[in-house]
């Protein structure tokens, strides 16, 4: 029998929630990590901490403010110094990639992913005694086209490239032939149909938190919410987060 | 006239210091990382400002302690849950990666140092205003065969696969076509010969720092002070920190 294994990269979102349910449905042994840093407001992190508590799965948070510093030339890490232009046509049009853009971001989560997860399955084989070829290494993850075109870490083969490099860098491949395997189920998706795949898979919607501010409530008019809506009004669906204050 | 912009890997010991030193001969925008985590004690992390001023660099430090939550498996980030088995033989034959292999650790290194790197070099080009044809991004490293034997993410097939998902993932290889040099030059030295190196270079060995522990002077008995003390014999040459205090 497999035992599969899977961390998922969860921020509190309709994406990640949706994600993250879809990847329960696939592993026995799932780990959301929720990642903190200068973006990241206390409201994401505690539904993030609920989502978890209501799917029965383990939540990781790891304090990553160091981004700051490191991947510092972006309009995420540093507001005050690269704001975001006025006039977005250019980003829209896909002719460069916009200051938004965090510099290795992905490859930072996925590493950072990749290293909990490969303990997680060294524990199994070297502690636990389960044998190699009965492990499933999987990694979930919630790149999306729509929220970050141009974005060259959300795009297929980029995903194709860091997969092999992380088994190349592990123990997990090297000596026990058990690949990584990076999921992005919802890559190609619009926001209606993200909203569909989570109402199908019974992901608690109401508790995710797509609003750019910490408010008790989402302030509707930022892009994601406005973004969110639409997803919603496509999906010919009521938002269920939207009664909810807390 | 072309612009090198270079991120050296510094922990302030023998060999990342050498490799620094070497470095510095090839880039004029240099910035040294040292990462600060559960093995690291605060004598390495002073002697690493120490050669960074002596040497004239921008050195960044940055806490990762959350290596121990993710990286959790190994006996150099969770000491007390995985010692290190006395007899030591079978690692030392080569049969099986070792306890001490900390889960991706490089690919973890790696992927912050890049996103620094990148982070200089789009603020070279957007900002500065350098043309992308005359920049180099460099990534300096010091693995070494006879410290890591056996470590997957030491062999010179890994760095080339983490080099080629690093240009995937970064906008200055999408975008400006700027790929990623990843160079390890002391890969395949022993340590005689990193001495015989760092002392052609002129490397700040004084201030190199090799101890586990961290007193005032080196201990003499650990398995890093006996490596470096037969690395300096061999070379022929006595050891010029062992005439420091402080």
């Amino acid at each position: 029998m497999t035992k599969s294994y899977g961390v998922t990269l969860l921020s509190g979102g309709l994406d990640s929630t949706t994600v993250t349910t879809y990847a329960l449905r696939q592993t026995g042994d799932l780990t959301a990590l929720t990642f903190q840093y200068g973006q990241t407001h206390s409201k994401e992190v505690e539904r993030a901490a609920e989502i978890c508590q209501v799917m029965g799965i383990r939540h990781q948070l790891l304090d990553i403010s160091f981004l700051r510093d490191v991947a510092w030339y972006s309009a995420l890490t540093n507001p005050e110094r690269f704001p975001v232009p006025e006039d977005r046509s250019t980003e829209q049009m896909g002719v460069s990639i916009p200051i938004t853009y965090v510099p290795l971001r992905n490859t930072i989560f996925l590493s950072l992913a990749a290293a909990f997860l490969e303990s997680q399955v060294l524990h199994g084989i070297e502690v636990e005694g389960i044998l190699p070829q009965e492990i499933e290494a999987r990694l979930y993850m919630a790149p999306n086209a729509i929220d970050y075109s141009g974005y060259p870490d959300c795009r297929p083969e980029y995903f194709t490239q860091m997969s092999q490099a992380l088994n190349h860098g592990s123990k997990i491949w090297t000596e026990y032939q058990i690949p990584f395997r990076v999921e992005t189920p919802i890559i190609d998706k619009s926001k209606a149909d993200i909203v569909k795949m989570g109402l199908d898979l019974q992901a608690p919607l109401e508790l995710t938190w797509s609003c750019y501010l910490g408010n008790a409530t989402p302030c509707g008019s930022c892009d994601s919410c406005i973004l969110r809506a639409k997803g919603f009004q496509e999906a010919g669906v009521p938002d269920p987060a939207l009664n909810r204050t807390d």
